[in-house]
């Protein structure tokens, strides 16, 4: 194996000081454009490369940051990705990438996470328990979660700030819509029962459907899962079909229909008014036309950076930021009369 | 800051000599399953985390692969970084998500990827120009393409390794495909045009159009994009409408139908067929149920897999591994008669 060249060899050949070639390698360090060209030709040179790792170990701080993640196959998530990394490259930041498995709590992911000495971590459509969330307090590594709080337990809702949307305005949302277009039977097709998006959602739903003197008669689980959603739709139909569906994200709301309209001979939103969660680029494609709620990617992920930013100052006390929510109407509920 | 508890002390609680520690920790390496468990109990005890990276200076090995991606919008890459970071997860690696800006080589990305002393590093739907992978060479960190080749020169060619589908053959079966059909004015709507895959997708089907008696005589380029993609549509229809368009991905081609069916009012697949490449969940989708060549998702990450391994292991001559595609038939091309 070949000698790495040093920073000092780089510094020698550039004709400037070790600390002008070590400022031009640390992210949002200042450093003049003139010596940072010089010091860049001559590491390009001499195949210079700043170890990062071996920094972090000096400087106590990996810039790696951990996103933990499931559900790629809901379209919403892996645009929260793209955004995501872009902006934590763009702060000298990047995405140590952790997938969990579905619908289990992702402790044992979490142990490995901590090996890595990340400066923090994102858990997005993943949860913690309230154990390895005081774990990660401990050890003073912060956590955000981005649309999910925690459910579990008082302790775990204390020990990590969340941003999120307004779920539960959401769902109020489509329950004033629907019941003012003239809908009268209501169902709810839920996601996953323990997460916080499904139970806010439908908990918004249920409220504002009965301040304007309604409630849901049809309810059904799809787990966030394409084919899961239409098995439990089929069954719902069959039972009570409802004229109003709000549907707890896009996903499950586009297999929905697909149901109605192919198998069942429905007509949308003659029919049944279908309404989803997300407004995921799917949505506004022409076949579907889907009428939704929009979660505000960029907000919310520049309200997970900020909460994260908090939490590696040292700023303990962990907050919730709620981003609101806005409805897209397109095809799928009757337009006003 | 706290003191952090060492290998040592974990030993000792647990009772155990600390190499059983140390072994426990090294994804891979042998430990009973009543050693492993001691170890554990008395790691989270302590609240003792292991330091993948102080370890790495040691090992030079940072079990981190780098991967580099755009895109994300196409369905088809966030499959691919979930089962590439689920398989890499079992074998003790994780990934470090890279986005590239589409449209442009990677070398920005690739300059801070090397300071991260990665193991590996996987270009998906991204680019690399020769002189950056001569310098990944340089330092001996295997780059591996997944379905892309470097068209970009010689050099590029033969320092590193891709794996691939058969996006050539897959070409030539859409070709046999409508052909036989008894479609006769045939379209193309090219992906990048510098793109290895959009590239011998449409040589694959010129050439089996060609053995056919048969040729090309619309083409336009939708740059991978969806908007972009119903704007050349909209201008190849408006010009020359072929009645069999091959499009060089599902994602192009089902904005391609929502502009035919939607827009111009054009029966698929009675008065034009369509046909895409990739094989996403959303091809299968009701209202789309796209003819298509599916890629081989699984086996396409596994030769990624085998590549990055061989050359990790130093086995310096890259190579290329093909993976076979499948034409999948739906509802965009008429039946067989």
């Amino acid at each position: 194996m070949k000698v790495s060249p040093r920073a000092q060899d780089v510094a020698d050949l550039a004709k400037v000081s070790q600390s002008a070639v070590s400022r031009t390698f640390t992210p949002g360090a200042s450093v003049s454009e003139e010596t940072r060209k010089k010091v860049l030709a001559a590491a390009q040179k001499l195949g210079y490369r700043p170890n990062a790792l071996a920094r972090s170990l000096i400087t106590r701080r990996s810039r790696i940051v951990a996103l933990v993640m499931s559900y790629l196959e809901n379209q919403f998530y892996p645009l929260v990705i793209e955004k995501l990394s872009q902006k934590l490259q763009k702060e000298g930041y990047h995405v140590l990438m952790f997938i969990a498995e579905v619908d289990e709590a992702a402790d044992g992911v979490l142990a490995e996470i901590l090996q890595y000495q990340v400066d923090g971590i994102i858990m997005a459509s993943a949860m913690l328990s309230p154990n390895i969330v005081r774990s990660c307090a401990d050890v003073g590594v912060p956590v955000v979660q981005f649309n999910r709080i925690s459910i579990l337990g008082g302790l775990a809702r204390h020990a990590s700030s969340s941003a999120t949307s307004d779920n539960y305005g959401g769902g109020r949302a489509v329950a004033r819509l629907v019941v003012e277009r003239g809908y009268r039977r209501f169902g709810y097709l839920a996601g996953l029962e323990d997460s916080s998006t499904s139970i806010e959602r439908e908990r918004g739903y249920r409220e504002g459907l009965r301040e304007l003197g309604h409630e849901v008669r049809c309810r059904a689980v799809g787990h966030y899962s394409f084919d899961l959603a239409q098995e439990a739709l089929r069954a719902m139909f069959a039972a009570d079909a409802p004229d109003a569906l709000f549907v707890a994200n896009d996903h499950m709301a586009i297999a929905a229909l697909d149901v109605l309209r192919l198998e069942l001979g429905v007509r949308v939103p003659q029919d049944v008014a279908v309404v989803g969660f997300d407004d995921v680029p799917q949505a506004a494609w022409g076949a579907y036309q889907l009428t939704t709620v929009r979660q505000h990617l960029e907000p919310m992920v520049d309200a997970t950076l900020t909460l994260l930013r908090e939490q590696m100052r040292g700023e303990l006390q962990p907050r919730d930021i709620v981003v609101p929510c806005t409805l897209v109407e397109r095809a799928t509920v009757r337009a006003a009369s």
